[in-house]
């Protein structure tokens, strides 16, 4: 879509600056393995199907009806499984929307929020969308977090936990070192990845009166196509997030994603037996790239961040895309030569693994 | 949920300040009968159900992929029922977020946007949240908008169209009228209510560079459970729109109500049988309740906005709930003395004047 200078002077002259956010294609090819968007190899709990089936069996008719504003029993049932009360959980349209709020909620203040010159690419975005002060801090050059670059004067921190698309875990002791360093501002960890061998930082709600922890169903829970997310955190910083909602948007989470992610978060043996597949697959991914002659970092995430010396990283995800393979590559400074690549079925992985053997290095 | 002064430093100063919207409330009742949110008596077309059903049996993996974060399936069918080309149609998270985003879009402008002074409540707020300057025009004496007053230099129009709460349309004519006297400005017109028998401004879409029409699937297709509305508008606008959604959530619909709203908009014999149910049902509603001493503003809604002279509207709308019927009663300037009350089916409009003649008047 072109738009012309006249036609441009209708937008808000800010929108006309903005930089959106590219998420990783959907592309629909045939034989397609999809490599990009760091989905779930395997479908959500066979209980959240059955919670869908039930409301259109029971409750078909209360579409006509607003879903609850406060999602409730979707609270609940987050706040359960976590371990939290009911006031300490905020739900959101996706995570990617609980960030936006976030952002609205405490990142707004005089000095410039910190996160990591590498990490999730919205976070730039939502700066410019609502106006944030930003300073980035360049990860060490292992590509990791130093925790001691970020206790100085800012108006909020944000690190993603697992951070992405490094995959690289910080311990609580590191996240702890950012809450006590920050006693004034708000520091949010950001754990799309969290269940995939890292730390969760819920642990340390209760005692840290400036943290949020931020988590969505997408990644470990299968359900990216549901789009639920939520934060956890001490209740008068839920009631922050309330507030801008309200502001927003009353009703963002449909029946149906309330129905089928209480479900979802009900049914624990089954998201940890996914998860631990997961990781096991991860392990064997990594040892056999490595074979391969790649260097991968160690994650902690469903998804690796490898590079390989003699070969063009550019180069590898358009020859992986020629045999229908669609792997993540970020044409960005310091990481233009990796590839994120997300962890799939033992299947999957080895028909990557054979394809780059066979046909690419 | 108290936040002491302490708390308050971690939050945006701005966001401090916010007054958020209030929803009408969605209470547990027994034997209730809910007249305060405008939703549709009748249930959605059997066909919803049906691709919901479809979704959970042929693409019940595919919950584990994000939806497709521009829901083209779901901008096809609505451009196909509403005689537009894809490129003129913005999907989002309700009505509510396609007006926040909107607000977002065209509203941040030097001069102050223009909207009644009664209307849809969100609209102040959506103001403050994104530092929107508001000028609020009052209704004439007969709660009608008059177009000349929207003559004036401007930021932007918002105007709800049939009016909510007070349920009187525009013509058409008065819409262009306001068209034409802003070519350089956005002119919104929020047609939530369009659907029960006021005129449509998409039909003037491809003549002005200038409009946007919202709608939802909330009222007239009884989908207030999904969460979709949309806008349609000339392709340059919905480009601010797309600039705006791609910097705040990505994927805002989900794989169910992507689903569910394609078949309602494929269902278009069903849609127009509810629609004419309610509008006759109104027209007795409206009759009954002027037998009984109300005056009922002139409605093109699925909504009526009545007073009594011998009764207070306040506790009226309190004898009302005391059994067990909910009206929405706003204790604002100018319309404290109405009360707006929902059509519903005609057994439940029955059971509302029935309650009213016996027990309360």
């Amino acid at each position: 879509m072109t738009v012309s200078t006249a036609q441009m002077r209708f937008w808000s002259p800010e929108v006309r600056e903005l930089e959106p956010y590219v998420p990783g294609e959907q592309p629909k090819i045939q034989n397609l393995l999809k490599l990009n968007t760091n989905e779930n190899p395997y479908p959500p709990s066979p209980k959240v199907v059955e919670a869908v089936q039930a409301v259109l069996h029971d409750q078909a008719d209360a579409l006509r009806l607003y879903p609850d504003p406060d999602a409730t029993a979707l609270k609940q049932a987050i706040a359960t499984q976590q371990n939290m009360d009911v006031s300490q959980v905020f739900v959101g349209n996706g995570s990617d929307e609980v960030l936006a709020h976030i952002f609205k909620a405490f990142f707004l203040q005089d000095e410039p929020i910190l996160y990591p010159d590498i990490t999730y690419s919205f976070y730039p975005v939502y700066s410019q969308f609502f106006g944030t002060k930003t300073k980035e801090i360049p990860l060490n050059e292992n590509f990791e977090i130093d925790v001691k670059d970020y206790a100085q004067p800012n108006g909020g921190v944000i690190i993603t936990n697992p951070n992405a698309p490094t995959s690289i875990a910080l311990s609580l002791a590191e996240i702890e070192q950012v809450l006590q360093a920050n006693p004034d501002r708000v520091v949010v960890i950001d754990e799309a990845y969290v269940d995939f061998g890292a730390e969760s930082a819920v642990s340390l709600v209760n005692r840290y009166e400036n943290l949020v922890v931020c988590q969505t169903t997408s990644k470990s829970r299968s359900l990216a196509g549901l789009r639920v997310g939520f934060a956890i955190a001490q209740s008068h910083l839920i009631a922050a997030l309330e507030a801008v909602k309200n502001s927003f948007n009353s009703y963002p989470i449909d029946r149906f994603a309330i129905a089928a992610a209480v479900a979802s978060f009900q049914d624990q043996a089954y998201f940890e037996e996914q998860c631990q597949k997961v990781i096991t697959s991860r392990e064997k991914l990594i040892s056999d790239l490595t074979e391969l002659g790649f260097n991968v970092l160690p994650s902690k995430a469903n998804f690796i961040f490898a590079s390989h010396p003699q070969h063009d990283a550019g180069q590898l995800a358009q020859k992986l895309r020629a045999q229908g393979i669609i792997v993540r590559h970020f044409n960005k400074p310091r990481i233009n030569q990796f590839l994120r690549i997300t962890v799939g079925t033992d299947e999957q992985n080895a028909r990557l693994v054979q394809t780059l053997k066979q046909d690419i290095l």
